[in-house]
């Protein structure tokens, strides 16, 4: 649907005035109408907008809209600028200043007014909230008059769409674009590829991606070992047998890939890990005692997409899920998602990433009137799991939504909502309760009374799938990699090609190597300050210059990356070799 | 080709005078002719005979054999005794004792000289060594007369045969009753597990089997990197085109299995790679100052295999090996070859194999007349390559055997030959010079002269397949697993249920836990002797047993498993917890 330009003049104008209830000492630059919907540029004084005040100024334009149109009133130029100079416009008293004889209007909307000039008055206007769909997307900083010399304002960018559903698709293309980033990202930064000979949707992790990628493995693993997790290996190909026990392969089958023949049987490349687990926990009979049982693993999965729907590394075709099965008794059930949830803060928080901005939890509810169908078919047993999931979720105090019939057909989940650079939710990855394989699948336990019973299986993952947790993190650190996770961590720098100082260098390197440090030495030709820059623009977290001073003093200093304030490092000190490699491990224990 | 009772016994007195040879104070025991072959009890007093000295009693014998027949006389039970006695040897004495009435006979062949009883003497001969094929497979501990107050005497088992083929059929079935060894102990260690639903030859690794695992992966990762090859991942399927373009698919279609549809083109579970690699060398132009370059990658792959043949870990239809490929030029491939052989040599040391006993190289040549069929054609080639690869070997002094026809199709290679328990000998990997697949794949780059080159490709692994080792080192270590690999490094026993013990237990597990070492807590209710013993029986490297006194004095004294001698603990000391843990680290770092 087309909107018109009145319209979208007149949303500027809302949006000033949005700007202004909020900031009421705001000065306004000018308004533009873009290809997508248009821009404001403001000033508010101290501080800045930020994109956690997306939410509350869109808010307040919604509010703005009404069915009474706003009054134009026609004012000359000059008291126009005697308006303007009281009101204390800066930008726009200079804007007008050289404006003369042309036709100038006040517009008012309650006690809001503005100066505008006859190509900016609208003919029609937003009577409601139905007729306009729009977003924005972006504040940067922009020079008044686009001049360096003059002050800095703020261009906010709102698009505008005369539909839901155009809006809806203008920001899955955005998305699609910030994949293209983490693309251009993977590619400056040497961390994976693709191949059209090996197939779309299949990446190739590059030196610097696999680094990055072993050190998030380890971390997880780590973690969920200390945390009381039993690490496996299963296999990732299995007999179409054991889905069609589990139901994937009648229920999930347009989501795997076709069969293998080996000797007599079809095989599976596994679209999940829950019925390869089920196998270790059916190894030998459990008892109560034994329980709860965490089984994880990193596992590789292979699910269908088409062509059209992949994209980098945020969709694929095998990825490698932080996976994890844990087998409990009913009474065990809040205790373990409790858990599963401190483990998902904890291992968010280390990679920087804030609750309720970065993400937020969803509880899936099944339907009950959809059951046989869509859900299988126990009222008392969803009301129970629901019931449970919830109260975990209210204890820890959290902000959550519940979505109705979004739950896996075997019972309810906790969903982990990520919001992405481009604002758009997404299930990252949940926090599951099953009560349906434990009976396909005859998981039991002997109780205290010696009864076999029925466990409960909880889903869960840590950090989801690895390919795109590493999309979104390539996204959100813009290469400035935190120390545990650089690729580099130091960079060695040479001052000329002496012997002297290449070999010092490389025992240097070699030191570093053997305690795992990740030292890339810089002995090229090129001038120091080059090489410095270069290293800078790699955002290396450490950068030292190695000459013939520091070899007789054995003092070097160490140029710490800006953003590393919980470094090792002091400025203005400098330290010897074995000093720097011990702060570096403490940063990289640290996970700085 | 049935060989008759003669025969055996004449080998049996042939093996009792090679043992003489080699221990003439050797005590005689009994001789027994079994179904596969024939056993000899002997006492060789100080020392025992050991796997090692097989092949010189094999080659003792096998000189013993003559167209020569041994003397046999007649003689009374008293003459023998006193013979034997004189002769000291005191089992047969003890066992001719209470011989009265029936015949005996002395064997007599040069100088040696043995009592034999009527039932046992020879009626034919061996002649020459064509007639029998035999091959010492065991040595064990046996009581005199099965009696354990009596002395102990060793049990030499010979197996017998016609023909080499049967020896030969006979030591492979035996390495499949070792496979099945290895299966055992992978139960009881609860290692790893197969699994009907999953399917035959995909193993699944158990809690203790993926620490193994994980630690063996981590540690050939790390020693990987720190000399300078660079760490990928790459996909383990990959369109069929890329197996066409590098002449897998015609040439090894046989070993792989069948295609996967995606949309509409055809994916592969790889049975290489190789192609993979090539992919990211072909990524961007390659200039001669960035060669060599060293790709590595524990890279997983599929490989076709019936039923029949699999067996425990050792051939299965899924495995993960330490692949690299090296892309260099000519002048490098020297230096590269004997890099590549020094890591395989450091990996088998820290895992305790010994080059020449459990390993040694072998040469494999091509066949200039094969060329086109099963070779490349291309003799300088050829010539150029196997001269390189036998250059490396006889520079280090190596003892190797060259094999005709045992190349791979795109050129020579260094085979690491293992020997099994068995004393199979295996290829387990190789070292491969490759001068087709650049061509294949067109794989170069500019020289200092600005002219595009051909690079060399060495196809090389460090350590094999993970699971083939993890299959090798289980009958290896038989469960006395290093500190570095051991499940549990360290079990923390209880003295008893109070609440301080208990509680004080779980802060020093967490302590253990919190520096990645692999504690674990024996806090049953049953007796601490109980609780150490089984312990033992695991083979646990540490023990610690906590009760009031270690708490009030905060001095533990730790149990270390006999074989650790390198341990850092000393015998009669006690330590502190943090000093234990400390301890632990160091035997971990150092590979103990």
């Amino acid at each position: 649907m087309k909107i018109s330009s009145s319209i979208h003049q007149h949303l500027a104008y809302l949006s000033l005035q949005a700007l202004w209830r909020l900031w009421p000492q705001v000065k306004f630059g000018l308004t533009k109408i873009t290809a997508q919907g248009l821009t404001c540029d403001v000033d508010i004084g101290k501080g800045n907008i930020s994109e956690k005040d997306f939410d509350r100024i869109e808010r307040e334009i919604q509010r703005l809209i009404s069915p009474q149109h706003p009054q134009l009133e026609k004012i000359t130029t000059s008291k126009a600028l005697t308006f303007l100079k009281e009101d204390q416009q800066i930008y726009l008293q200079d804007f007008f200043k050289d404006y003369d004889g042309e036709v100038l209007y006040l517009y008012k909307q309650n006690d809001f007014q503005i100066v505008v000039d006859l190509k900016e008055v609208p003919k029609s206007f937003i009577e409601n909230k139905d007729q306009i769909f729009f977003k924005i997307i972006k504040v940067g900083g922009v020079y008044w008059r686009d001049q360096a010399d003059k002050d800095q304002l703020q261009r906010l960018q709102i698009v505008v769409f005369g539909s839901a559903e155009e809006l809806q698709v203008y920001l899955e293309e955005q998305i699609s674009q910030f994949a293209l980033d983490h693309r251009q990202l993977g590619k400056d930064q040497n961390l994976f590829m693709f191949s059209n000979l090996i197939g779309a949707g299949l990446p190739l992790f590059l030196e610097n991606g696999a680094i990055i990628r072993r050190e998030i493995e380890n971390f997880i693993i780590d973690e969920e070992i200390r945390r009381g997790y039993i690490h496996v290996y299963t296999s990732d190909i299995a007999r179409l047998d054991l889905y069609q026990i589990s139901g994937h392969y009648p229920y999930y089958q347009d989501n795997m890939y076709t069969p293998i023949n080996i000797d007599d049987k079809k095989f599976m490349l596994r679209p999940m890990t829950c019925p390869h687990h089920f196998q270790i926990y059916k190894q030998k009979p459990r008892s109560y005692r034994e329980l709860p049982i965490r089984l994880a693993e990193l596992a590789k999965l292979y699910r269908r997409e088409k062509s059209g729907e992949l994209s980098g590394l945020l969709r694929v075709r095998t990825f490698t899920l932080s996976d994890a099965h844990i087998f409990c008794r009913v009474d065990q059930v809040e205790a373990e998602v409790e858990q599963a949830l401190q483990l998902i803060e904890y291992a968010a928080q280390v990679f920087g990433l804030i609750k309720d901005k970065n993400y937020s939890y969803r509880l899936s509810l099944g339907d009950r009137m959809d059951q046989n169908q869509k859900y299988f078919k126990d009222d008392q047993a969803w009301n129970l799991a629901e019931e449970k999931l919830r109260q975990v979720l209210q204890n820890r105090g959290e902000q959550f939504v519940e979505a109705q019939n979004e739950a896996a057909f075997y019972g309810p989940k906790i969903d982990i909502q990520m919001r992405n650079q481009a604002g758009k939710e997404e299930t990252a990855f949940t926090v599951q309760y099953d009560f349906v394989m434990p009976k396909r699948f005859e998981l039991h336990y002997i109780d205290d009374q010696q009864e076999t019973q029925e466990v409960v299986v909880i889903h869960r993952s840590s950090i989801g799938a690895i390919e795109r947790l590493m999309g979104f993190l390539i996204e959100f650190y813009e290469g400035s990699w935190p120390v545990w996770l650089a690729p580099c961590q130091i960079k060695l720098i040479t001052v000329n090609h002496s012997k002297k100082i290449v070999d010092y260098a490389h025992d240097l390197k070699r030191l570093a190597l053997n305690q795992r440090i990740r030292l890339r030495l810089d002995e090229s030709s090129q001038s120091v300050g080059k090489k410095i820059r270069q290293a800078q623009i790699e955002n290396t977290p450490y950068i030292v210059v190695l000459g013939e001073a520091e070899i007789d003093s054995q003092a070097f200093e160490v140029q710490v990356r800006k953003d590393l304030r919980q470094s090792e490092f002091k400025s203005d000190a400098t330290y010897n070799w074995s000093e720097i490699l011990q702060n570096i491990q403490a940063d990289i224990e640290n996970k700085n």
